[in-house]
């Protein structure tokens, strides 16, 4: 391992791993970071890196500290009842958000994507390549790809004035009465008429 | 006028009155800051504040280069035909936002309330007064008070993923597609069922 300069596997190697995948995200994007790359600027093994995370998107995961996996979401939601997946959905994303520490990484991202154009780069190629493309071949509906944008622009939006601008009574209104209320929209975007003929 | 050392009416002065209320606004909030305290920060007489800019909640608009009033938004869309308020609502947002300059201080309304607590709590107070009061008591609906944050909600998050985050196919869609999308959703969320009782 000495003669290669590499870093053995190990406790640090993770997060040396992690640290990595960071600074190549910032530097290159989503899409422009490789597997290689990272590993080269850990100083390990591309083996290693798979190891650890799988793939780019699970990496990208972990280094931004997602309190969830978000290709894994859509699988639970995809893989469930349709008629019930707008309501599954919200329900998931009120249980993240009404939880301070598992928040605190998704408004940091919303934030800089917000401040940063390279940020808000980063995060539409995320989405679109973890999610947009995995909800559109999963539902068997017309306008598949316009669906998670649109769903996406609900959920979002519904975090911005309960959690952000903590707008009320929607601030303080208890999850159920929230579900009732966004949900049948948040169905319609995935499964119903979007009005486009 | 030089014995009380206030200002003239005059071209300098509403500019004058202007950045005394961005100060007021940003040291004392919304609410906190009052047609006093800017008149006396600006060095001119109260009278001359409400000459210019009729009510607080106008010169707020003014002072954050808002490209329209709200208020004047909700009074045409509360005097309309309250079945087509959810379209109405949706074409004059796009109308805005697709129009850069029009958008730019929105756009910096919305990322200092995405970074700072203190901008977050003004705009919820500006929100509060001029428009959910307004709204709630033009509209003869249940729950009319919780509409106006649903309805927010809807809109920030098209914002978000169509102009900051520009996820396709919605950052492309034509605007009447969008509207066909989203404005059943903004319609039901101002006069319809929203499954509260």
């Amino acid at each position: 391992m000495a003669r290669t300069g590499r870093r053995p596997a190990g406790s640090g190697t993770r997060d040396a791993i992690l640290a990595a995948a960071r600074a190549a995200f910032a530097e290159h994007g989503y899409e422009g970071a490789t597997i290689r790359g990272i590993a080269e600027r850990a100083a390990v093994d591309p083996a290693l890196v798979l190891h650890y995370f799988k793939s780019k998107q699970r990496m990208f995961v972990a280094a931004m500290e997602f309190p969830f996996d978000p290709s894994e979401i859509v699988e639970r939601v995809l893989s469930g009842d349709p008629e019930r997946a707008g309501e599954q959905l919200i329900r998931f994303f009120l249980s993240v958000w009404d939880d301070e520490q598992a928040r605190a990484p998704l408004f940091a991202m919303i934030r800089s994507a917000v401040s940063h154009e390279e940020a808000a780069e980063m995060l539409r190629q995320f989405i679109t390549e973890a999610l947009v493309a995995r909800v559109a071949s999963g539902l068997h509906v017309p306008h598949a790809s316009l669906r998670p944008p649109l769903v996406g622009s609900q959920i979002v939006g519904l975090i911005f004035m309960r959690y952000i601008v903590k707008l009320e009574p929607l601030a303080s209104l208890p999850a159920d009465d929230v579900v009732a209320a966004i949900a049948p929209s948040v169905q319609r975007y995935l499964t119903g008429d979007l009005g486009l003929g």
